[in-house]
């Protein structure tokens, strides 16, 4: 069985199905980031309703909090968290080398301090796959180190090479069982050296391959440098994952290249901030002008919050500091890129991606986009 | 047209309907507290889901925020929020004498300070019925003086009279409209300040009468005897009210003393506390042997966190601070309350209320209860 099966392509643009244990997620999707095991200010019933296919949750915060092993005895995460759609873990990486002053990174593994309790640990690749393996999500993530941007080609070519070695020990770590294990390509901003972890990583036969490192700060047109250096060596028959992206511009150049998933922590931490997405641009609720306006965030939207609620009464709660805004705001933005991703998988499906990406590129980055968004938030997986 | 309509008494107890603007809703009733017009991390189809036939709003904070005039050019407080089920405001007078030094009690009305600015405003009596009248809920406060426990009894005989004078201005002031205005019975905890102020409110023909000033600090007999000083003379034909109580066990002996009205803010505070009720008593989830239970917060509950999450994962939820555990506890809370009145409906509609009664607190009371709760977080309206 291939763990992805791509029905349609217009240019590079591809769709699919992902064949998950929990179903199949037709492709390209969008996982909304559920950390915990689910979208913050979500339950499950409203993910499902919205139409969310497949969410990502976090292996590092699980691992320390409640621990996987718990999670194993519970019957995994899909068990304990009630979720019966698909899942991803990513291993966390990402959120270990941010932590700083409060990690060193070895050969055999990363050392760091628990942000929870101060607590020391020491994953190496090979517990990292058991971590996930106990969770039990769909797929799961090798343990991968993403340098920071900027870094030095010396940093860079060390970083890859260590990567490479661990992605190594997590594939011969892993067990037999239905959980894909997913190679994440890294080498910064050098083509050289996200050609040289590709092959490398591609040599191993993984069950996808992700591009991880992007979306860190730097300028746009190196991030799509990079994933056009290295988009062609990909086998068709697995599936591609482009970590930590991004804003719905940034999915649709992702999609055009032929990319499968994305994930990014966006719509819902924009929601949380007021900052909504609409098919004429993304609106700051919190602006005056929307005060008395009695219409919804976006009248072409059919999400609950649109069909029940106007901008007047969403930026009172939002400005009251209301729970419910939290919660109002995020089932909005999350429609919105479940939808988005829907009418790309359509486009594609009838030969039309060009037309969809302009007619969207015309109506969304014509309108107007507030100030709330800084770059930083698209920031790691 | 009488405000409500008595179908069923047991004892002292009764059952009925209160006749709205919005629907018939059936008494006794809890109104769970939406300050801002939404119960605190709710939003309308889940209270709906649920059953609540009424809530309440807070017209000092609407008041201040976003402004009753606003809230009158969006066409009132259901137009604006959407809520189309019943609606009570209290005027807030409790919030306002709970703001202490930034408040100061004048003949004409009270000079307080905002909470959120600072900026100063002075409300009179007939200021805040107008305000009252412009959020445009079923059913308004008269602004009252809510003294403090202890007060000394010269105090609250003050407080009593003009809290009198206060709802005779009100009343005056109180345009035609399908708008109920209810007079608030003080007196602190002397009985013949009590039955002189339900006296004296009674004389003015309200829609209905509410006891305030209860569920202070007092102990809980002297609550109930101050109800029982006044019961008898409140007329059959007119709802009653006990503002700011409280507890499923206060519930019972407000119902057994033909209370028809009730609200508080602790089903939806303690479960952001994760304190829920049961059946069984009152369970703290952050109580480390939920770690790993399985089970649900009550077997016997019928609502969506009960059929759908475990304790060991709503403990997760709560423990890691994720918005969605205020989400899910408020909804098995408000669910609780819910069905615990409607219980109690039914079973005046038998006959059978000391039955019911008896059962629960032997079920409910013989069970475990945490130590999580504050008496203080019942106070006020």
């Amino acid at each position: 069985m291939r763990a992805i099966e791509i029905n349609t392509r217009d240019g590079m643009a591809r769709s699919g199905r992902l064949v998950t244990g929990h179903g199949a997620v037709e492709t390209p999707v969008f996982m909304p980031v559920g950390t915990q095991g689910i979208v913050k200010a979500m339950t499950h019933r409203e993910l499902k309703e919205i139409g969310v296919q497949m969410i990502l949750a976090n292996a590092y915060h699980l691992y320390l909090r409640p621990g996987d092993e718990m999670i194993r005895r519970m019957g995994g995460i899909h068990a304990f968290s009630g979720w019966s759609e698909a899942m991803l873990t990513d291993s966390g990486g990402y959120q270990i080398f941010s932590l700083g002053v409060l990690r060193e990174i070895k050969e055999d593994g990363v050392l760091f301090q628990s942000h929870i309790d101060g607590s020391r640990h020491f994953l190496t690749p090979e517990k990292m796959v058991k971590v996930q393996e106990n969770i039990g999500a769909d797929v799961a993530m090798c343990l991968d180190e993403c340098a920071p941007y900027p870094s030095s080609y010396e940093y860079t070519e060390n970083s890859v090479d260590l990567t490479t070695r661990w992605a190594r020990r997590c594939k011969e770590a892993k067990s037999q069982g239905p959980q894909m294990l997913f190679g994440i390509i890294q080498g910064g901003f050098f083509e050289d050296l996200r050609l040289r972890s590709a092959e490398e990583l591609l040599a191993m036969d993984f069950d996808g391959y992700a591009v991880g490192g992007l979306s860190v700060g730097e300028p746009k047109t190196l991030m799509w440098d990079m994933v056009d250096a290295i988009i062609d060596l990909l086998p068709h028959e697995k599936p591609r994952y482009m970590m930590g992206v991004g804003m719905p511009e940034d999915l649709i150049e992702g999609v055009k290249r032929g990319i499968d998933m994305f994930d990014c922590i966006i719509p819902t931490r924009l929601a949380r901030n007021g900052s909504l997405f609409t098919w004429d641009g993304r609106m700051n609720l919190k602006n005056a002008r929307f005060t008395e306006d009695q219409g919804p965030i976006d009248a072409t939207c059919s999400c609950y919050t649109c069909r029940t609620y106007s901008r007047a009464y969403l930026r009172h709660l939002l400005v009251s500091h209301e729970l419910t805004s939290f919660y109002l705001n995020t089932i909005h933005n999350v429609f919105f890129y479940t939808e988005f991703m829907k009418r790309m998988r359509e486009a594609i499906g009838q030969g039309a991606f060009d037309v969809f990406c302009k007619a969207f590129k015309t109506r969304y980055e014509g309108g107007e986009h507030d100030d709330n968004v800084e770059r930083s938030v698209c920031n790691g997986h």
